[in-house]
């Protein structure tokens, strides 16, 4: 077993060997760019540890890692053409830099050099990585289509809400682990469990992030504090607010998150403030909770020692930002 | 074996079944609209054809032809938006219709759903197809590139633009042949006899359409005849103009090509007489008629009986408008 810096170090000497640009460069140079902008490579990362926690060698999971990796990141291209995003990881975005019509075209050979990634693998696993991976990835879609249909409903419901965030986010995370118990022979219990080990672990981290998008240490939190707030996104704070509040609170805040204001700082504090006398607050930090218990109870019923249980629990308590 | 129009039909009715719309609307609408459309269907018929042919049952084959025909209309829908096409097939594109968030999206749901439809083969045989899928794809995205770079480049050799409609056509035509011999079971050489068959024929096929698009008979020519030449395409006619033209010759095409003019109909019967005075026009028919013959006589290295492979002629002939 590897501390999370030395397997993020051995996947990243991968990906430096993997990543040589081919002809034609116009299709392969941005996805050498994007692949190339750092990030956590939490997903990656997941599936080697989870390969040697199930009595793998993390070696075998290179390229399975690699394929949710280039996956991730072909999402990224692809969404931030459709949120018309300029920066990427403080980098300018792939169709900023060359065009949409490249952003497109290079999304789509990423999503094909990802499955071409598993075919290191025997028939049988590659068929299980593969059908896996499909499932994923179309759930992934279906995510950032209710996403974008989010933006122009006034009606989303928290279960909505709470399937959308999985679908975009958690099933990848969910699925970057189980990777790694299909490459070390787990039985399917050990299987399953550990996606629902990583799907709520991964929609405790998406609530959290909302969480702290409002009410975060500008200091710590990567982003602007408030920025969903100023963006009108309807996070699960901002549904919580309109599920427990009063009529003027729920009145007030469909106000603030539909009209146009220049006076920006106030308007987070204001909504801040509904966030909290709703109780949308403490909700969301129940919620956050819950679904990391959730998570931690699964790992009782895998098939492994108690010390590879305790690595998994330290490595979701890390994510969380939480001790154990 | 049944006949083209029989396949077609079986294909049809598979289809049928297939094209449900599910939540979210926004992501599978588009789908459906798309690959109701119509077309000819050639992609699958081939498929089943072959799978006929080397002694499997076309209807084994149902699911792969599918997945070709789905991950044909992705590549439509991408290159719709890429092209800023407003129509297809005489109906409005889809991000026309929708809009280019869309037709990003539908694009990338349809090419991961090409690749479920081969979740249906056993391990061996689906990672056979799925492998050749991956190469496949990978080669039109390159195809789609070289063309978007042809577009301004001047120096584009004879054997870059041959690659070029390769990747771009006919590899897929030649897949989805190929594609029928992994599911009958037939033996490799024979797999890949078929396969040059088909790309052999993809390509006559393309530099016909070339050939046409200038000196086809506009009643039967479904396009606008000249419709390339308006469009100041680098094509194999165009290119071999200006190998074969004296230095006035082609300058003066060169000119043509690089000017703005309103005297479209001028242009176009220029352009053909300098198609014609260079020899580019002969040249080209000769280039249809080597890349057919090279298809049909990989047909006789095949291990079937002589009236199947007669079958495959045909159907070659039928695709190519002339009699064998």
């Amino acid at each position: 077993m590897l501390s999370i810096e030395k397997y993020q170090k051995e996947f990243l000497s991968f990906l430096g060997d993997y990543s040589v640009v081919k002809e034609p460069k116009g299709l392969y140079e941005p996805i050498e760019y994007i692949l190339g902008l750092g990030g956590k490579r939490l997903r990656p990362v997941l599936t080697l540890m989870t390969t040697d926690i199930f009595g793998g060698h993390y070696k075998e999971a290179l390229h399975a890692a690699l394929g949710v990796e280039v996956f991730h990141n072909f999402t990224l291209v692809h969404d931030d053409i459709m949120d018309d995003a300029p920066l990427r990881r403080g980098k300018v975005t792939v169709h900023e830099k060359w065009d949409t019509n490249t952003g497109i075209l290079s999304g789509d050979a990423m999503l094909i050099m990802a499955y071409q990634l598993f075919e290191n693998y025997p028939p049988e696993i590659f068929k299980a990585l593969t059908k896996l991976f499909s499932k994923t990835a179309i759930e992934v879609c279906e995510g950032q289509q209710y996403d974008v249909d989010f933006e122009i409903r006034n009606d989303v419901t928290i279960p909505e809400y709470l399937r959308m965030i999985e679908y975009k986010t958690s099933v990848l995370v969910a699925t970057a682990m189980k990777m790694g118990t299909i490459i070390a022979g787990a039985s399917e219990a050990d299987q399953n469990s550990i996606y629902e080990f990583g799907r709520n672990l991964g929609i405790a981290f998406q609530l959290q992030d909302d969480y702290l998008d409002a009410f975060g240490n500008p200091e710590n939190f990567g982003k602007q504090v408030g920025g969903d707030i100023i963006e009108n996104k309807k996070t699960y704070l901002y549904l919580k607010a309109l599920e427990y509040g009063s009529d003027n609170e729920r009145e007030r805040l469909i106000h603030l998150f539909n009209n146009e204001t220049n006076k920006t700082e106030e308007k987070v504090f204001v909504v801040k403030e509904l966030f909290k006398s709703t109780g949308a607050s403490v909700a969301t930090k129940q919620a956050v909770h819950d679904y990391t218990n959730k998570a931690f109870s699964v790992l009782e019923t895998l098939n492994i020692s108690d010390d590879r249980k305790e690595l998994l629990k330290a490595f979701g308590a890390s994510l969380m930002n939480r001790s154990v």
